[in-house]
């Protein structure tokens, strides 16, 4: 099962590719700030649009926005998400979405986890030989793997 | 100048299209509360490029979110804002954003002008003969006017 994970953002979006609980790839889309908002949001879909057709996921698992210290800051990372959602839907794909406590938790057996203990373990979940960085591409990842283990959970069921 | 004018929202979309200050058209975009969030965004976008290629405006005037009550309620709200600036991009719109206060003043010349104020002043501008039905229509109007008043003003300098 090849999972797309997407951390929504907009200055930079994180994404990670997964097959089950092997890496494949991560990065990060970033956009250029001259450049006017709806024209970024142009290329962030573009771009988006051209990993689903590269990479061929069967999934997209989506960091769900759910609570922020500053409000200004939630409007742009939303917009972006919405943006991945409608590509996901442009694809056919189906999207889960967890909340950072759900990440956390799922990876690192700890919903109050910080970044670097995160990445840590998604380092080790993955057998990769150095953290992946920046941070976006690692959270990426660790939705991706937290869809892994969900799904797992369920199939038990 | 074709204006569209859009007052973002999930569940019911504003969208209002005038020429100068003429009256054209104006309506809500509602998706099925049933459907999955990704479904949903895909079928608004659609319409939203459907209404985008009837119409053919020739820029697009979207509100600006600056200030919600309840953050939770911002989300959905501006993954929407997202798709909208996203369509008039792909059909190589520039768009103009607009917060409340300045749409109010600009409509209504009172930056605090409360909802049946904005849409009498939409509905006399205009010269409608009702009130432009629901609220989510003629706040969208209220937006694309902002656009045209705030033009003649910048043409005027």
């Amino acid at each position: 099962m090849r999972i797309l994970g997407i951390d929504p953002g907009y200055a930079r979006l994180g994404w990670g590719l997964i097959d089950g609980e092997t890496y494949i790839a991560c990065g990060v889309i970033e956009t250029k700030k001259s450049l006017p908002e709806e024209k970024r949001l142009g290329l962030l879909f573009d771009q988006l649009k051209q990993l689903i057709g590269q990479y061929k996921p069967e999934v997209v698992a989506v960091e769900k926005l759910f609570f922020f210290k500053n409000q200004i800051t939630v409007i742009p990372v939303a917009q972006s998400r919405g943006l991945a959602l409608l590509a996901a839907a442009q694809a056919d794909l189906p999207v889960f979405s967890y909340t950072p406590p759900q990440i956390k938790m799922a990876v690192s057996g700890y919903g109050r986890a910080d970044k670097s203990q995160v990445q840590s373990m998604v380092k080790a979940i993955l057998k990769l030989k150095a953290l992946p960085q920046p941070d976006d591409a690692a959270d990426a990842l660790a939705v991706a793997l937290t869809h892994s283990f969900s799904r797992k959970l369920y199939t038990k069921l």
